[in-house]
């Protein structure tokens, strides 16, 4: 049967996959999972028992584990799906438990620390790919989770140097099953490219929140009433989770700071612009930002509809 | 009749409105104004006669002007709807045409330049009711318009001192009747409150863009792929119409300046913590900016679906 998903497979790709963290993330795949048939059964392990009590309620898996290192037992495929910085601690609790042959992969948004975290704990014969769906809401939970959640983004793996082909197909095949597309790079230069598009942007719009947040001259009641004018599109990127964002920062702090530092050389730049009245440079800027914006929406990440839809069928 | 624009005016409340500028708000105008009743005709300047030909097309108004002093002719309101830095060219040139106790009013984004530029032009028996409705998109033009912009909107008023009560209420009751909810306060506070809530989002997402397109280590096609990791977000905003922006900053330069360096201030603390590793710091303020979000919300002036609904259906 072929969907949005891509197709159902008539033999699960895995039988059975262990997901750690049971968050917008790791509920999304658990239920994309079920539904494109990509594994016989599926373990949930979350430290939260509230968590897994929901899990549960809402039958995303077959077996729920306050314990990762039960979880994976029998697992052919174990995907950690927890904030950053806690790979490590998790890989090391596992690593003596995981089936000989597993594939072990990840969807962290930072690639060379989790890396450097994960693969020491690891046994020789386990595959380790990991990978980073580019994909996400600004809201978090199991409850959160929904299965088109990759459909039409991107994943990109990062291998490292001579990591079995054949894991990297199968989870490549796993990703293009749930309609992702999918890219391999460094993983070096995956956290350069997210720094750009995806961590900065996020660390100035926390900023520019707080910044608004903190004034005097301005109330914050002000601030709320008259977001319309552009602020309340930060704040949905503002509003994302405080542990996973703060892993990310922490994690790929020299990009981060690296690209950060471009963006405040450019402000420098822009704010002189300003002061001194020059027209014609502010003008050229805003008219060569138009540009990236058709090459999102051509290329299908981003809807065609002025104003996000916000206002679809209110015209 | 009450729909969402409040109620249907039994009888026009202006003679003729004379709407100078037929973008994306001069159009909206047009076109609520006709649906609500608020005006018997309606007359339509720009400079363009390309605009002006599409506005004809779409059948916005009554009479169609190349010349704003034309427009005047006869209009108990004149509403300008140009960039900021143009109302005071437009003023003089009309000055002389205006009739005798018309109500003059406008959209800018920026108040304090905007009524320096227009009221000396105006003739004593002239009303002054100068307005900012908060609203719009990242679309220009005529037909970027839409009669339902300003509702559940607000629309600041900030007339000068000893400005005539009945012209304030008559404006007010206008933009009522639009389904926006008017406010009234000082310029220069409207300047500021602005400068935050809307001038320098423009500006940092502006800038962001620009230092994304500049890399030569990210390509323009990565930045573009791998959008949906939070960059797209801001690339609406920086798709705004390069005219008008330009003017913003120029003609609200000291506030603009003022918040922005704020901003900067802020981000430098930001990268000191990112630097130093300092985990508590960042978690603090990416969990106090989720209220502001909340608050959004609460106020109807944003989307509760996650990713502003953007999959709205595809879930």
């Amino acid at each position: 049967m072929a969907d949005e998903f891509g197709s159902r497979f008539a033999a699960p790709i895995f039988e059975r996959v262990a997901i750690i963290g049971v968050g917008l993330i790791g509920s999304s795949l658990a239920r994309v999972i079920r539904r494109v048939n990509a594994a016989g059964k599926i373990s949930l392990a979350d430290y939260s028992s509230d968590v897994l009590k929901r899990a549960e309620t809402l039958g995303l898996g077959d077996t729920y584990h306050l314990s990762a290192a039960l979880a994976v037992n029998g697992a052919d495929a174990v995907i950690f799906c927890v904030p950053v910085g806690v790979n490590g601690e998790i890989a090391r609790e596992i690593g003596g438990h995981l089936e000989p042959g597993v594939i072990v992969s990840d969807v962290g948004s930072v690639k060379v620390a989790v890396i450097d975290a994960i693969g020491p704990h690891l046994p020789r014969e386990a595959h380790f790919v990991p990978a980073h769906p580019v994909a996400g809401t600004e809201q978090s939970g199991p409850d959160a989770g929904f299965a088109a959640l990759f459909a039409n983004r991107w994943c990109i793996l990062t291998p490292p140097e001579g990591t079995c082909v054949e894991a990297v197909a199968k989870i490549s095949r796993l990703w293009g099953s749930f309609g992702a597309n999918v890219e391999i790079m460094t993983a070096s230069h995956h956290d350069l490219v997210l720094a750009i598009t995806s961590h900065v942007p996020h660390l100035i719009a926390y900023n520019i929140v707080g910044t608004a947040a903190d004034l005097e001259e301005v109330t914050r009641t002000e601030v709320i009433k008259y977001s319309a004018g552009g602020f309340r599109d930060f704040t949905r990127i503002a509003a994302s989770d405080p542990t996973m964002w703060r892993d990310v920062f922490l994690y790929n702090r020299e990009a981060v700071l690296e690209m950060l530092g471009r963006f405040s050389e450019d402000l420098t730049a822009l704010q002189r612009m300003i002061r001194r009245g020059d027209g014609d440079g502010l003008f050229n800027l805003f008219t060569r930002t138009r540009a990236i914006r058709t090459g999102i929406v051509s290329l299908g990440q981003e809807t065609t509809a002025p104003d996000f839809g916000r206002r679809a069928g209110g015209r």
